[in-house]
């Protein structure tokens, strides 16, 4: 963690555990990745898969941040997860659980793209990779995966129950967590989808 | 929508209503808001609550992104919702079913600031402000709000089923949709909470 990287607000929510980092990363299926162009910043959903020490990031290979990322500008990557409503008994310490990582540095293009995205479709879909068949050579070349490396990041977590001040705890208010679960629904098939197709098997 | 948020990839999937982008935003708790400090990107999940023609985003007084936002520094906002997972017949055209808005601009304090943190608060934990005390002199002092307009900005809406090649519709594989939905679960008591207190009443 650099001093770029350290968490000014509520230094207490800081996490340095690189366990803590993948556990967040692991758990994501977009990154918000931001960029800056001619001084705008832009922040785009990307999909994403932690593979050991780096990031892969997947876009297209005509896309701007992609462009911008692949020709090595400073690039910051977050993945947020909300886990709860934090109920307290005002306004003010009201807030949300969560769990976030964002990650400095430069990114680059990956040499191995049809390992990259192995790594990212069965991070996304496990499982499934062996079903497909193999990409072509046209369509690895309108992808391309950039990888950035998990060396400069921070990790902030907010947890636990409302942390109400003293005076407020008698009010005659409920006060705690609701949380906030994300899950799969039931698979809905392809409309072409043949009759003779396998089962969902998800997940 | 301006050049500068003209959507350059897959320009199909681009939302041009009004409708559309307040419909975004109304489901979103936090947006990712990326902001340049020297030249470095910035990405930090933040609260954010529509109201009218411009986006309330909360902060802490302090924070580098909130400080930089009120002092007129170029702001990118994105809101993203992950629908469905697409699991096509081939890895390259597997994806997921998304709707993202991204909002460019110049984010201003707002001037009536318990006004914005009552918006704020509706949004997040609709018919609570009414139960809790108003917040103090100290904690709206502690408290920021920053307004960016909603008038530069692009939706992108990716969903459907997938889209596969021709060739790939007979592969002996299922292909279609799996849903994600983001749910409550089960209130948990604050465990400092009164015996006496009223149920959770949620949502």
């Amino acid at each position: 963690m650099s001093q770029r990287t350290r968490i000014r607000r509520l230094p207490e929510k800081t996490r340095t555990q690189r366990a803590e980092l993948d556990a967040i990363l692991d758990a994501a299926l977009v990154a918000h990745v931001g960029i800056v162009d001619d001084g705008q910043p832009y922040v785009l959903p990307m999909a994403c898969a932690r593979d050991g020490d780096r990031l892969l990031i997947h876009g297209s290979t005509g896309s701007r941040t992609m462009r911008l990322m692949a020709a090595g500008a400073p690039v910051c990557v977050t993945v947020t997860h909300l886990d709860a409503l934090v109920l307290a008994r005002s306004a003010f310490n009201s807030s949300m659980n969560y769990r976030s990582a964002m990650i400095l540095g430069t990114a680059s293009p990956v040499t191995d793209d049809l390992a990259a995205l192995r790594i990212l479709t069965e991070h996304l879909l496990p499982g499934r990779w062996e079903k497909l068949r193999p990409p072509t050579r046209k369509e690895l070349a309108a992808t391309s995966v950039v990888a950035l490396p998990l060396t400069q990041w921070s990790v902030k977590v907010s947890d636990g129950p409302p942390d109400d001040e003293p005076e407020d705890l008698t009010a005659n208010v409920w006060a705690g967590l609701v949380p906030l679960e994300t899950t799969f629904g039931a698979p809905v098939a392809a409309p072409d989808l043949s009759p003779d197709a396998p089962g969902p098997s998800w997940p």
